[in-house]
């Protein structure tokens, strides 16, 4: 088993209402800055996963994804794997 | 000037607490998941911004995330910055 570092990348789809993002941007106006155009916000999850192989993680991972770290309805997700150093073969 | 894209990830700094991510852990032990590790919950930030050049657009951003997109104490960011196609030059 090796140990494999993933981030999860979540983000709301284009075209929905992203309400902390409109938020930044009228405080970034507030502070002065223009030129500032859309602001989305989504969040980064970064998790430990131990698997047999590289795509074992991915599925893994693809399947929590689905589950229960984004909602199919409203948000798009997209996964970065890495492989730590070390892991025990 | 050009149009910039950047991306902020905002992840809370190691060592401290990150609620959300024992909540995500625990949810996907429930779930069955096995051999998961740490799991950590940022942010990631996506926002437009003009500037005349790549460094202005980099120290703009950057001052956006010390004044406003990160809180210093507890949270670290990171800036990934792409030029768009087609700016007005």
């Amino acid at each position: 088993m090796s140990l494999f570092h993933a981030t999860v990348r979540v983000t709301p789809r284009p075209g929905l209402l992203d309400p902390e993002g409109k938020a930044i941007h009228h405080a970034l106006e507030s502070l002065g800055y223009d030129g500032v155009g859309e602001v989305r916000v989504g969040k980064a999850i970064t998790l430990e996963v131990e698997a047999a192989s590289r795509d074992e993680a991915l599925a893994r991972v693809d399947e929590m994804c689905r589950k229960l770290l984004a909602n199919p309805v409203t948000e798009d997700y997209r996964i970065e794997l890495s492989e730590e150093e070390g892991g025990t073969p």
